[in-house]
This record gives structure tokens, C-alpha cells and sequence, in this order.
């Protein structure tokens, strides 16, 4: 069936930017913690998973695998001797390819290795010129085009805002529809219920072919695990249904310390290892090496309120603390992201959202959700924030490519062509590499003021609605084999006449 | 006379917020660079200073100097060997206290130790209801006097705006009476011109007696290089004046790569290094022991207009590299900052200021000047700017603080209280810490939509105006012996009489 899918030849690129998958590192990564440290950690890690014991809860086919495997349950809590709960998370892979229907996007999790996919689960959405809004399908299928032009965004993510105006239980094949037919570049499916991520495994193989599927990763779920210590069958049943079939499963602990944690960084951070770990475990006893991603979203509070609150310390600490501890058990790490506490795209959203990106970038997180378009805690996709972000992110991808150290970044002759005092600009060594020198932030205006006055003194927000709202004009939609496109069509058809419409 | 000089006792403080005179650093640094990158770039840095030379300009007295210290003078370009310049820097002090006349406010430059201060140069102000002006004497005293009020700005810095009301001749004893007395931080001295320079030390030893001074820094020159490989009079006359009296100077190359520079960010920063560390040694010819910060200031530029960008990958990259070189050379660093190309307080302001000073406070920065208030490529001070960003250094101060790894912060208590699935709102171990627990960023607003349009939806631009022109409400001048306040007020009165005005 492999044969089916054909490369869409026009990229839709932003005319000068190169076409990049993903990201392949080489600046180091930024570790924070020295060796005894991070043994104190562990060792907590190991108390919580051998002491503590975390609850896998509603489940009892998952009970079933955990009990045949021999582990202690004392009700639906499982405690578990920490040296086998870290063999089973080796026998993952430390990274992996998630193929997307068109080949040239496929992307490597995990290692060195970084991918960059847009907010996921914002009810809301907010532009400049239509406010904001309940998120619908038409935001989304613009969301989902927007992700798939932009070169900075590398997986499409998958719920970049919820369509409010199709039923709930019919949601995700709208969804998972638009994902494969507007973009290809990889994408995740749906987890909300097991139907519906069988809903999502079964459209992977009729996009793909059963034969690619078999021997690939081309389809994940995300799911959240109810911290503290709790993991019901949402997970379970999600992994169920993916990691039996191969595919990946992305197992993110939620934890606002204070509340689903303790109020400490280092004692949250161990938390979300363990129950991350005992997931990973679980997905390992399902299938052997089937692809896991450890995830982790930390957040601080708010000592007013008690509101999250985004781009703050604790949670950039966390980044780089998770970031080695993942390293160490080898696995792929999902972390982080531009997020901000911001209702609109003003200040504040930027401050909080390059500091909590350049955070999660250094800290090496392998797969970034909400890499761009976060805003409101998440409660908001923006459309200028979509953009401005994925900006930026095009400036993160030059820094991870770390210093240029190539012999002809010395300029050794351009010293031989300049005076004391004179310049650069005519020297060969300039000509030679001006026009690959720096990256071009196309969003930010470095004009003086009187330029920029004189073209109208517009923020970035307005760019930025300036920018998606062109791009959108000059959309041209992927290419796909017309049996494929008809096989999927008739596959949602016939689903959305089986399940009943419920709206909660 | 040190007995003069009376402490304030009221801080004017941020309620809530310590005191904190500078940042005593327990994060690692971020390294970037391997051994035998770093000897790479050593080489080059070698090689400009022994082959290629820096010329020492239209400074007879420095050539001179150069002369008796027995180096090699071609017309006015000194080659030295390396070896020589690096056993020169070595003897200026890796870490050095530069007194205020609070004693509580002193801050160690050097080390593990992070200073920070405003805006230095900027000829215009912008604020959100008086707009784009040119600096005056009335905004200058009130940057000095929120610089003073914040308590996460460190030092005064020097020309937080230009006072362009004021003749350019006398400019530097305004500035310098406002910084000494309605201030009591540390802060620079003017480096224009020698006379100037000599104004400043003269003042200083007013404020802080013969006695201090002799024995103490207490004020410090903050001059350019005339990059590339250019140092001119106002180098060399400012380090005379300042070094031979013991008092500190930060030599700062600022190189636009591809003019200033060759268009690299490896050979820009090569290229800064051998300046600096040429004026290092120079300034220990001058006087052994003088303190000595390394300044470093790359910018990379837009391929479409040739203008400065700031924020942007290579800069930031250029951080972390300095960096590393620095701390081989054994000398304090100053660079980076809140640096934007943004001519309003958007979110490009700050996308580009956090990831500017992101990357300088993991670089370890010792010295931070534009830290606050930075717009326009430097042209313009924003005093909404000047408190944002001053927000965000809080973040960072915490940030540096490392992660916490004391027993009581794995809340091991909490976890023998609260079930799986249930939360931590009230273990004790919360109720012993939520307080300290995160940092409180006061311009982030954190609420809900509904709450945040209630209170009239304003963005982070209103919130610190509202902030700075209440805290110029509620400022008060810091206690000064009137004898001191006096002499200071009549050396002022003094060689304004004798100074001739002029205007250019």
C-alpha cells in the first residue's frame, strides 16, 4: 500500500528558509546537575516507585498484564523493585523515526534530535482582527495548514484547538482527517477514548498501508496521567491500543506543584519520573519496544491566586533537570514549550515564552508540544501567536547547530584586506558569506523608526496577522493518491453514522 | 572621611522582595565549546595579537607606555607575544568588590558573581504616555531614581538616557551628582574625555574619601574599542585616569559581524578578545592590579538592510562562547543584555530580551549593563521597558539560584499524606514552603480572562507604567552626610563655572 502515497512536490516553504524535518543537534546539551545529585534524585525516584507505588486505576485488562508479569499489586497500587521498572524503560527505544506520508518529512525522536509541533487542546482561539472565540473546524483546518506551510513547525500535533462545533465523540476523525489530507508532516491521534484512538490507528493504516505500519512508527498518542501517583485506563487503554500495534505513545505527568505535586521543583520532578517510568514500564510489558516518550509539564503558581504560571524559574530548572534524568534512562523526552500565562500576544507572552522555549531547546527536549500558538495556560490558540513563535523557532534551530568552526569562519584573509579602524563590508571573506551569515527573523523589524513609522508603526502582532493570513491566500494542498483520499472519506463517513453525536 | 557617608536605612524596597545587591551564582555555567575547540579559537586569538597587531592611536602617552614596557611598535600597530598579553591580563584581578557609598550595596564583579545595571547611551526616552522624546535631565533623574528603587537592578550604570537639555560639556557632572545622590548603588563614571574622566574620580573621592579610595574601587569607566583592532585616546586617557588611581575600566569591542568584523560570529569573536585583552594588558602597564572587566558586544545584522539585529542566534551563540574564553583568561565579563531592535514594547521587544539575557546569564555575565530599558538597537531608554525588564531579571536572579536539592525540598512528609489522584493543596510540607515556594514575577498577570478583563484587560505595557509612576510616588532620597552633599554640590557649581558650554 506503501506505493500509494505519493510526494507532494511543492513544499509551500517560505521562499528562502530550507526545508528542515527536524532538528539535528550539536550544541551540547546544558546540564545542570553534577553525579550526586542526580543519585539523590534517582534514589527518589526508585523510593517512589519501590515505596510509594502508583495507582493503575479502572483498568482491569491493565492489572491483568501487570499481575501476569509479577508485580506486587496491593489493591491498584503497583510498587515495584526500581532496577526492573528501569530494565523494561531500556528495552524502548532511545529514539525512533515517525514516518509522515511524505517521506522528506518523516522525523528522528529522541538522541540528539529535536521536533517542533504547535499548542494542543486550546478550546479557545484569538486573532487580531476576529478576537476571541470558541475554537471550530474551520480555525482548525487553517491551524492545521498554517503548521503544515510553516518550516519551523515540524509534526502537526494534533488538537491545535478544539473544533467546538462538531460533536465531541465525533471530533477526532474530523480532526485526524484534516491532519492527513491539509499537511503532510507526522501527526498524533486521538486518546479520549479507546474507540477513538482505534479510530486513529485504523486511519494510520488505511494512509499508510498495513505493511508500512507494521515495521514503522507513523502514528502516536499523547496522553496526561493523573498525578499524583494515578494512572487510569485513558492511559492504559491508549497505549493498549497504539503500542500493541507498534505505534508510539507520548505519557506526559501534569504536575502544578503545589497541587498535583509537592510545592517543590526537585521533589515534582521526581515525581513525574516515576509515574512516567512505571507508564513506560507498562507500555513495555504491552509490547516490547514499542516507541515511548517520556513526557514532563511542570508548572508553577501563582502565591496570589494559586493560578499556573508559565516562563517562570521553577519550571526552566525543571526543564534542564529533566532533560538529564531522561538522558539517563534513555529515553526520548518530551518537555517544555513557548508558554505563557499572557492573554494576548503582548509582552508578557513573549518574555514567558522564549524563556520557557529557550529552556526546553537547551535542555534537549526531543519532542516540544506547544512549541508555538500557546497562550492563556493553554486555554488559547492564537493565530499571530502560532506565527510569532514558530519565528522564533526558525532562531533556535541556528543556535542548536552550535558554533561554526569550520576553518573559513576564521576569516584569517579578511584580517590580511582590513586597516585598523576600517571595515568588513567589501572584504572578500563578506562577500563570500553575507548571505548566509545570520538568520533572518522575518517577523522582527530591525528598521530605524522613521522607516518603520513611515510603513505604518505596526507591532509584531500585526505582522504577525499580516504574515498568516498571506499565507493562508497562498495555500496549496498536499498531494494524495485518490484511493487513499477516498478510503479515508469513506472511513469517516461510515464512523460518524455509527457513533452516536454527544456534545460533552 | 569614609566615616561621612551615612547609610540609608529605608530601602525604598519592593515590598516582599529581598534585598539582593548582586547575584552569587550556583548554576554551572553552560559551556558550549570542547578543549580543543576552545584551543582553536585561543590560536586565532593569539595569532591577531602577535601577527596582526592592534594599533594604539593618536595617545602618544600610551605608545610611550607600550615603548618602556619593551613591545615591538610599527608606526602605531603593537604585536606582542601572546604569552607576554596573557601573563599581563592574569595580573588583573579575577574578582573585584567596587564599593556604593551604601556598603550594603556593593557588588563583587568576577567569579560566580552577577551584576546587573540599565541602559547605558541611549540619546532618546519612550514612555507610553509622554512618547518618543529626547532624553532631558528630569527623565534622566527619574531612570536613576526607579534604577535605585529596583531591587533587581544591581548597579546605576552611568548615561541611562543622554540629558540632551544639558551642554555636552558639563552633561557628565549632572549625571554623576544624580547617580551619587539621589542614589546610593554603585554606578560609572564618564570616559568622553580625560577631563571628564577625571571629574568622575575626583567626585568619587568626595563621596568615598582619599582614604577608601586608595585602597578600594569605587567607580569605574565603561569605553569601546575602535573595532577592528583600533584603540584610540579615549581608551587609553580613561584608563590612565581610572587604573592609575586604582579605580576599574570595562573595555568593551562592540563588532557588528560583517563590518566591524568579518561576517562570522567564530572570528568576531577572536577578533574581540585579542582587543580586550591587548587593552587589558596596556591597562596593567598603567597600574598592576587594576581592575579590569572584559567586555564583549557582537551583533549580527539583517541581510535585507545592513541594520544591527539583537536577540538573534549568533549573539547569543557569541554569549556563551565569551563565556568560556573569559573565565580561561581569569577576568570579569561584561556583555549581552536586554537587547532589541524593537522600537515599542511589543512582543518582539521581548522575545528578542529574553533570549538575549537568557543566554547571558547562563554565559555567567559578570557585569551586565543594558540589562533594563534597552529599545531601538540601543537608541532608546523605554521606561516601560526599564521595569519589564527589570521583572524578568527577578526570574533569572532565581533562576541562577540553581535547583534546590536540600533534604526537606523531596517532601518525602508529603507523600505519606496525600493518595493517589489526590492533591498537596494542604500537606503540611506545602503549608511550610508555598510562600517561598516560586518566584512572584509582579508584571505577569496570571488570572483568568474574565478577571484580566475586569480589571480592565490591560497589557504588560500598562501595568508597568502603572508600576513606575507609582514607585516615583513613593520614592525618597537616600540619607547623605550634608557635608558631603555640599562639596559634591560645589565641585559641580565649580566646573560648570569653568567648563565651557558646548553643545557637540
Amino acid at each position: 500500500m506503501a506505493r500509494r502515497i505519493r510526494v507532494a512536490r511543492d513544499r509551500n516553504q517560505t521562499k528562502g528558509t530550507p526545508a528542515s524535518p527536524y532538528i539535528k543537534r550539536t550544541l551540547p546539551f546544558f546540564d545542570v546537575l553534577d553525579e550526586e545529585q542526580l543519585e539523590k534524585l534517582e534514589a527518589q525516584v526508585d523510593w517512589i516507585i519501590q515505596d510509594v507505588g502508583i495507582a493503575f486505576r479502572d483498568d482491569p485488562v491493565a492489572l491483568e498484564i501487570w499481575k501476569e508479569a509479577g508485580a506486587k499489586i496491593d489493591g491498584d497500587i503497583i510498587r515495584a523493585p526500581a532496577d526492573w521498572i528501569r530494565d523494561l524503560c531500556k528495552s524502548a527505544p532511545s529514539e525512533f523515526k515517525q514516518l509522515a506520508r511524505n517521506p522528506d518529512r518523516s522525523v528522528i525522536i529522541g538522541g540528539n534530535n529535536q521536533v517542533f509541533a504547535p499548542i494542543y487542546g486550546a478550546p479557545f482561539v484569538r486573532d487580531l482582527e476576529g478576537g476571541r472565540r470558541y475554537g471550530d473546524i474551520d480555525s482548525f483546518e487553517k491551524l492545521v495548514k498554517l503548521t503544515y506551510m510553516h518550516p519551523n513547525l515540524h509534526h502537526g500535533g494534533l488538537v491545535i484547538c478544539e473544533p467546538c462545533d462538531v460533536p465531541v465523540s465525533k471530533r477526532h476523525l474530523d480532526m485526524i482527517y484534516a491532519h492527513m489530507t491539509l499537511s503532510d508532516k507526522p501527526h498524533l491521534g486521538a486518546i479520549t477514548e479507546m474507540s477513538r484512538a482505534q479510530d486513529s490507528v485504523d486511519m494510520a493504516e488505511i494512509l499508510f498501508g498495513k505493511e508500512v505500519m507494521d515495521k514503522n512508527c507513523v502514528i502516536m498518542g499523547n496522553v496526561n496521567t493523573n498525578s499524583p501517583l494515578l494512572v487510569d485506563k485513558v492511559v492504559t487503554e491508549a497505549i493498549r491500543t497504539y503500542c500493541s500495534r507498534g505505534q508510539g505513545i507520548v505519557v506526559v505527568p501534569f504536575i502544578l506543584s503545589g497541587a498535583m505535586g509537592p510545592v517543590s521543583t526537585t521533589a515534582s520532578v521526581t515525581q513525574a519520573m516515576a509515574e512516567a517510568m512505571m507508564v513506560c514500564a507498562f507500555s513495555q510489558l504491552v509490547k516490547k519496544g514499542a516507541p515511548f516518550v517520556l513526557g514532563n509539564f511542570l508548572s508553577s503558581m501563582s502565591l496570589k491566586s494559586g493560578a499556573p504560571t508559565f516562563g517562570m524559574p521553577e519550571p526552566i530548572i525543571s526543564n534542564y533537570v529533566v532533560g538529564q534524568l531522561a538522558r539517563r534512562v534513555g529515553l526520548p523526552l518530551r518537555c517544555g514549550g513557548s508558554l505563557t500565562a499572557s492573554k494576548i500576544e503582548d509582552a508578557q507572552a513573549a518574555y514567558e515564552s522564549a524563556d520557557s522555549m529557550h529552556s526546553t531547546m537547551l535542555a534537549g527536549a526531543n519532542f516540544v508540544l506547544h512549541a508555538a500558538g500557546w497562550m492563556e495556560g493553554g486555554l488559547c490558540t492564537g493565530f499571530e501567536k502560532l506565527i510569532m513563535d514558530a519565528d522564533r523557532l526558525g532562531s533556535y534551530q541556528k543556535l542548536l547547530a552550535g558554533a561554526d568552526m569550520s576553518d573559513d569562519q576564521f576569516a584569517r584573509d579578511a584580517y590580511m584586506e582590513v586597516e585598523p579602524g576600517g571595515h568588513f563590508l567589501g572584504s572578500s571573506h563578506t562577500m563570500r558569506h553575507y548571505q548566509t551569515a545570520f538568520y533572518n527573523a522575518e517577523l522582527s523589524d530591525s528598521d530605524n523608526v522613521e522607516s518603520w513609522e513611515d510603513k505604518g508603526g505596526m507591532d509584531m502582532r500585526r505582522r504577525a496577522f499580516n504574515k498568516w493570513t498571506s499565507m493562508l491566500d497562498n495555500y496549496e494542498q498536499p498531494a494524495m493518491d485518490p484511493a487513499t483520499a477516498e478510503a479515508l472519506t469513506a472511513y469517516v463517513a461510515k464512523r460518524k453514522e455509527e457513533i452516536p453525536e454527544m456534545w460533552y
